[in-house]
């Protein structure tokens, strides 16, 4: 029986949870793998903390540091998040030849580059599947199984406050703000929500992702994000009676020498696939030239199944160790490529427009005209009638058009005296 | 750049893309492994057949014992399907110190133990993704990235052609028959599909799955297996009306000294994952006790998924040979657990019912005694008003009862006068 050494650095929830499953799923993985999990030591800066887990006290420390230069240690765990001192704890853990396993999506896309390059140089490897989709084991998917494969693109559900919060507005008619404090009673948003709504964490994960699949390294401060603060349950209300469901993606899009990388709300067809990913639930739905369609789901979060995919990269790492396998596959391709990444208003896709006219004879020519004008075709178009209010909406479904095309008509169209408000745009993802 | 040397035997449809991968995406392969892979010879024994790709006239053979005892292939791919000569082929290539790349779901259903224990013995590997649920990384994940879960249960659409024809059936109000045919027609049932439709594809692909998840060998001659040429439009058109979509389903739960093992047809509720996989599209559920929920979905067959599969099991394979890694993942457990097979009559699940009767007086208080009597309690019953019809249906839900229970009440009931024809029984699945 081989044994692995593991230091823990960060004991909170999901720490808690990796914890948990060593001790409980233990003996398991031995009579799996052959291999022995035994913690080393588990650094947190608040061991006062209530756990429904209990550890020998002699195991437990303040000091991080003690963990990254501990002799004994194989494998250090980082959980604890952010950018500063996790990087610092990585590289350190690094470069003393220890391997590493980490959930931390905001190291990654920031310092990947640094942290992969210093795993190569001093021959030890980092795994970090927690730190997209939770259990969904998307990075060894396509690390591994889709090699064979040129990926074409990725649609991703990967934050789920955001897609519960979405899945609320559509199945219950809560409003944004409703569904948001619900999310935060249940446990399922942060008191501080503003990464998860605003697609910041959704563009941390797509970093990672896209890198993946392109072979080639994509800034997370380059990828165009957009959040769903400003979806309403009224569009949300229309999408639905068109047929779609609104999702917020992080969607790539690979050709042999550019990537698209964007986050942002999407429409997504009713017979999708990802239109059925509901509640907290996460999915990354995958093309690639050979495999075709593929769609990866699971929990994204929560303390055991992070955790699970968590001790899956501590086992794995813990098979090479116990094989001699040193570099087994590759943190970076072994031959970078180079691509483009396309700016935003290069990018084309349908589009679902929303104006608010004044109910006035001509309005819908004008509008007309003005998308005409700039190359955009519609292809479904509703006009409601006037109720109550002083304005009537428009809803318009345009085919495939070129970004700056749609927002050179938007900016005209909001500039004509008939309408009485900002248009509303939401990409159509997921067709054809 | 480390060279690894294919051998393929089987030149048909799969091989064929297995081929065409190798020779169109291996400079990708080459890029992001610093593997390149050769196809050293292909054995078919029909070398005369028109292949949409053209290979040199010196690497085709019609004896496959050529590929099985050349000194200079590393890996051995086998895609002839059936039993022998494929059994035969991949014990020579073991014992020659070859690893096995197979997509063989019957010979490793029958013969894996006998083939897993040569790999260990010449401490060589067998890889088979393909084998179960075409490119679909269900194998790979329940090998390593659940590795730390106890895997609860499982439940498979793993048969394209079976689901495409229930997908007719429910979407499109198809007859079996009629929606067969279309199968033929569209190329998605063989000639013969029996085995598709009878469930013996859908058990040995099950058996694959359940031995790995329960680190016990599953026989897969052990497994219940019921088909689908049963199913009729009406009861498919009933269960719609009730809220379930009809699916063939593997089904595996998993205990600490037992398994269960099924193949049948089964409701499976509107809000669940699998409810949504539709046409020849394959999809595995699993839950595990850290992971939680997961579903992996995607083409279960067809020449390029299925080959991305087999080229990934390749590149897999080239990883470990180039890191030196040997008997990195265990086929087998490092230590076996024996668990009990339970038999079909003490299972417990739900059941959808429905009754052929005489519509008169007291019908319905008879057939709910016998329920009754056997500790079945309905949870739902609707009894449709007669038309021309001289029988009329009533359709039972029922709460968990025994199997045995239902297959006792279903005798009783059937001997009735009033009940003008046999009962239709279909299990539900993945519901409370």
């Amino acid at each position: 029986m081989k044994k692995i050494r593991v230091g823990l650095i960060g004991f909170g929830t999901v720490g808690t949870g990796v914890v948990k499953n060593i001790l409980s799923n233990g003996e398991l993985i031995a009579q799996r793998t052959g291999i022995r999990l035994e913690l080393a030591r588990v650094a947190d800066i608040d061991l006062k903390r209530e756990r429904d887990v209990k550890l020998d006290a002699s195991l437990l420390t303040t000091d991080a540091c003690k963990i990254v230069h501990d002799q004994s240690v194989d494998i250090v765990v980082e959980l604890i998040g952010g950018l500063s001192p996790a990087r610092e704890y990585i590289l350190t853990a690094l470069r003393n030849g220890k391997h590493v396993v980490t959930a931390n999506k905001a190291v990654l896309s920031k310092h990947g580059l640094e942290i992969f390059e210093t795993a190569r140089e001093h021959n030890v490897e980092v795994l970090y599947e927690a730190s997209v989709g939770g259990c969904i084991p998307i990075i060894k998917s396509l690390r591994e199984s889709l090699t064979p494969n040129n990926i074409l693109s990725i649609d991703g559900i990967v934050n789920g406050t955001s897609n519960y919060i979405l899945t609320r507005m559509q199945q219950d008619e809560l409003s944004f703000s409703a569904a948001l404090e619900e999310a935060k009673r249940k446990g399922y948003a942060e008191a501080d929500p503003s990464f998860d709504v605003n697609g910041t964490d959704s563009a941390q994960k797509l970093a990672i992702l896209a890198s993946l699949a392109a072979n080639s390294w994509i800034d997370v401060d380059e990828i165009y994000v957009e959040g769903i603060t400003h979806i309403t349950q009224k569009d949300i209300a229309y999408a639905a009676e068109l047929g779609y469901s609104v999702k917020l993606l992080a969607i790539a899009k690979f050709g042999a020498d550019w990537v698209q990388a964007r986050v942002h709300p999407a429409l997504v067809p009713g017979d999708h696939p990802l239109a059925d990913v509901w509640g907290v639930f996460n999915a990354i739905y995958v093309v690639g030239d050979y495999a075709g369609e593929m769609m990866f789901y699971g929990a994204g979060a929560g303390q055991k199944p992070t955790a699970s995919a968590v001790v899956a990269d501590i086992v794995d790492i813990g098979r090479n160790i116990k094989s001699a396998a040193r570099k087994r596959v590759s943190s970076l391709p072994e031959v970078a490529m180079a691509k483009r990444l396309v700016p935003m208003e290069e990018i084309e896709t349908r589009y679902y427009l929303r104006f608010t006219v004044i109910d006035r004879p001509g309005v819908l020519a004008k509008i007309s005209a003005i998308l005409g004008e700039n190359n955009i075709s519609i292809s479904a178009v509703t006009q409601r009638e006037r109720h109550a209010e002083s304005a009537v909406p428009i809803m318009a479904l345009t085919h495939s058009a070129k970004e700056a095309s749609i927002r050179a008509a938007l900016s005209k169209i909001d500039s004509l005296d008939v309408v009485k408000d900002k248009s509303v745009m939401i990409r159509i993802e997921g067709g054809e």
